[in-house]
C-alpha cells in the first residue's frame, strides 16, 4: 500500500512526485550560463564539472521580464506570472495607485509548490539571500524559512529557526557581498546535515554577477566556493538542482560606459510632461550595483489613442529591441495584464533602459555596468547532479520546469 | 585654392575628405566591445583605456549575417551587402549552381573607398590575416595589399610589397594562432613607420575570441597585445579608427555542450530528403575553431509553395530567434536578395545552426565553441584615439560609418 504521505502532489495544475532522498533547489542569480563553462574550463569548479559529467545539463528559458522576483516565483510555483501574479521587483499597483515594491504575499495569486508540499507531510526550507524574497517564497508554507540578510533576527516562532549564525557558524554577511551568498550556501549544508529537509529551496543574490564577467578572477572564484557547497550537499546524499532566476550581459560600449535610452525623458519631449509614467520593474532598495537600469519597462499612457503611434516610434529608437503592446506581451510572455502598462519596452543585449538620468545614481557603480531583464538574459541553466529519466528533445525548457524534471524524472 | 588631391572622394553614395594625418581603420575580428572592456579592467590594456579616455568611443551595429567577409567589405564600401553584394563567407551561387566560397571580387558588386582613394592619389595600405579577404579588399586598389597568412609569398609586383617577413621581423604565423593577428599589427607598424601610406585597412582574425571569453587570461593577452601595437601606431602619429566584423558569444549549455539546431535533418524529416538546400554562410576553409556552425543559415527550397507553412514551424523551434522570408530579409538586413535562399533563419544568442551532424566535425574543438552570425552578435564597437566632431545623440552607428566618421568627423 503507497504511503499516502508520498502520494504526488498537485500545484497550479502541475504534479509532483515524492523522491526518497532530499532535494535542494538552487536559484543563482544572475546566473549566465558562461559563469558555470568559464569556470570549469578555468579547472576552479571541479565538482561542476562533475554535475555535467555525470548529471544532466540543459538550456532553459526564464521568464521576460528576466529578474529576480517573477522569476524566483516562477521556480517555486511551476507556473509563468500569468499564473503567479509577480511580474517585477516593483510595478505601480493600478489598485492603489501607487508604485510599490512587489514583495508582499498579498500580489501573489497562486500556492507555491513549497507550501504544496509542507502541507502534503513534507519537511521543507528555504534560504534566500536577500530578504525581500523571504515573504513571497515562504508564502503558506510551514518549515524553516528565513535569509541571509536577517539571519540574525530569525527565530524558530516567525522563522521555524533560531540562533542562526551560530548554527552556519559565520558573522551576518554584508547585503552588498558575495558572503551572503555564501551564508545561504552555508545554511543548506548545515539545515541538510541537521534538519535533513525533504525539500529546500536556496536563492542567492547576484551581487558578483552585476559586477564580474563570466571567467574573470572574481566570478570564478564565486563559483569556486558555490561548487565546494554544492559537492557538501551531494555527500550529504540529496538531488541537487540548479537553475537561474536570469541571465547577465554587459550593458556598455567597449569603453565600458553604460547606454541607457532613457524613456522618461522620450516621452516627455514626444508628449509633454507627466503623460506618460515609466515604471522600471528591476527597481528594489538593492541598487548600488545596477542603479535601477535593466533592460526592460512597462509603460503607462495618460492618452491611450496614440498607443499604436508611440509604439512604432519606440520601436525605431536605436538600442530598442522590441515593444509590445500589453496585450502582446502578456499572451507572448505569459504575463498577468492587469499588472502591465499600456506598452512594454524591451532593449538590445547591451542597452539597459531608464527614466531620466537624475533618477538613476551610478555613481556608486565601481565596475561596468552588467544587467538584465530582457529577452537576451532569457537563456538559463538547468543542471542535476543525477541523470534524468525521458527527457525528450527539441522541447523548450523553462526554469520553472525544475521542480517538474527534478521529482518526476530522476530516477 | 584647393589642392586636387585632397578634394572629397565620393563612393557609393557618399562622401570622404582627405584628413592631413595617416588613417589606420582596425577591423579587430570578432571583438565583442566586452573585450575591451574587461581588458582594460584587468589593468592590461593601458593604450585602450587612453582611447576610450581621450578619444570617442561609440557602439555601432553590424551587417547580419554577422559573418567576416559581408562586414570586412560593409567596412571597405562604406555599404551594406544590398549595394557591395557580399553576403556570406559561402554562398549558393544560382547562376553556376553549385556552393562556393564568396571570396572572389567577381561577387563584389560596389567599388571600395580604399580603390577610390587610391584613384584620387592617395597611398593606401592593407594588411588581412586571413588570405581569403586579400582579393576582396584589394580589389581596383593601387597599393599594399597583402595577408599575414601568406606574407612569405607577397611580391612588388603582386602585392605592391616584398620581403615582407624580413621587413616585420617575424616568421610566418600559423593561420591557427593569435601571432597571425600579431602579425598584421606588427606589418602595420613597419608600413606606418616607413612607408606611412596615408590610409591604412588593418583586418585580424577571430581565432581568439572562438576560444575565449572576454576577460580571460587568453583573451586579455591578445588585446594587451593589441593595445601595444596601437600605441605605436599612435605615435607614429596616426588617426587610430577600429571596429569590428561582428561580437561573439557562448554557443553552449553550462557544461559546455554546443547547443545545436540541425536544420537539415529537420527539413529532410519535414519533408523528405532533398526537398531543402541548407547554406551555411561561416563556412570557410578555416573550420577548426568553429565547426562551421554559425547562428544564421539560408535554405532553398524546391517546392516554394509552402514557405510560409514551413517559416511558421520553424519559428517555433527551441532555439530559434527569427525566420524570415528572402524579401523580409533582404529588407530588414539590407542583403541581396538574389544571393539569399528561400528563408532566412536565425538562432538565439546561445544556439548555432547546422545541418546535420555529420557535416561538423568538432572534435577538433578544445574550448567550449563560441560563435556569431546571428542578431546577438550585431553590437560592435567604433573606438577613436582621436574625439570626433558633430556626432549626434540618438542615432544608430554601423561599423561601415567608421570611414565616414574618422575621415569626416575628425576635428
Amino acid at each position: 500500500m503507497p504511503n499516502p504521505a508520498s502520494a504526488p502532489v498537485t500545484v497550479n495544475g502541475r504534479s509532483y512526485r515524492r523522491i526518497d532522498r532530499p532535494l535542494v533547489v538552487v536559484c543563482v542569480d544572475g546566473c549566465e550560463p558562461d559563469y558555470i563553462t568559464q569556470a570549469i574550463e578555468a579547472g576552479v569548479a571541479p565538482y561542476l564539472r562533475t554535475m555535467c559529467e555525470r548529471g544532466t545539463s540543459l538550456l532553459g528559458d526564464c521568464v521576460v521580464p528576466s529578474f529576480t522576483n517573477p522569476n524566483n516565483l516562477s521556480i517555486v510555483t511551476g507556473a509563468p506570472p500569468a499564473v503567479h501574479g509577480i511580474c517585477g521587483n516593483y510595478f505601480y499597483d493600478p489598485v492603489r495607485r501607487e508604485e510599490v515594491m512587489m514583495n508582499d504575499a498579498r500580489y501573489l495569486r497562486a500556492e507555491t509548490i513549497l507550501a504544496a508540499l509542507s502541507r502534503a507531510g513534507a519537511s521543507v526550507a528555504v534560504v534566500t539571500a536577500k530578504d525581500k524574497l523571504r515573504a513571497l517564497l515562504g508564502e503558506g508554507m510551514r518549515g524553516i524559512c528565513f535569509s541571509a540578510e536577517k539571519a540574525d533576527r530569525a527565530t524558530l516562532a516567525e522563522n521555524g529557526i533560531g540562533d542562526v549564525l551560530a548554527r552556519v557558524g559565520k558573522p551576518l554577511p554584508s547585503v552588498y557581498s558575495a558572503d551572503l551568498s555564501e551564508f545561504v550556501f552555508a545554511a543548506g549544508v548545515e539545515l541538510l546535515a541537521h534538519e535533513r529537509p525533504d525539500v529546500m529551496y536556496l536563492s542567492t543574490t547576484d551581487y558578483i554577477q552585476h559586477k564580474h564577467a563570466p571567467g574573470t578572477p572574481r566570478a570564478n572564484a564565486f563559483y569556486a566556493m558555490m561548487s565546494g557547497y554544492l559537492e557538501r550537499l551531494d555527500a550529504l546524499g540529496a538531488v541537487v538542482a540548479l537553475t537561474a532566476d536570469h541571465g547577465m550581459n554587459a550593458k556598455t560600449d567597449a569603453a565600458g560606459r553604460p547606454q541607457i535610452v532613457f524613456l522618461q525623458d522620450w516621452f516627455d519631449a514626444a508628449l509633454g510632461s507627466g503623460k506618460v509614467r515609466v515604471i522600471l520593474p528591476i527597481t528594489d532598495p538593492y541598487v548600488v550595483h545596477h542603479g535601477s537600469l535593466g533592460s526592460f519597462a512597462t509603460c503607462y499612457l495618460a492618452d491611450t489613442t496614440r498607443t499604436d503611434e508611440l509604439r512604432a516610434r519606440l520601436a525605431q529608437l536605436p538600442g530598442v529591441e522590441t515593444v509590445l503592446t500589453r496585450a502582446d506581451a502578456a499572451a507572448r510572455f505569459e504575463l498577468p495584464a492587469d499588472r502591465l502598462g499600456d506598452l512594454i519596452v524591451i532593449s538590445e543585449r547591451l542597452v539597459v533602459l531608464g527614466t531620466t538620468p537624475s533618477r538613476h545614481d551610478l555613481t556608486a557603480l565601481d565596475a561596468p555596468l552588467r544587467s538584465h531583464g530582457g529577452l537576451s538574459e532569457q537563456q538559463v541553466p538547468l543542471l542535476f547532479n543525477v541523470p534524468l529519466a525521458d527527457v525528450p528533445n527539441g522541447r523548450r525548457w523553462r526554469n520553472f520546469d525544475i521542480f517538474d524534471l527534478a521529482l518526476n524524472r530522476t530516477r
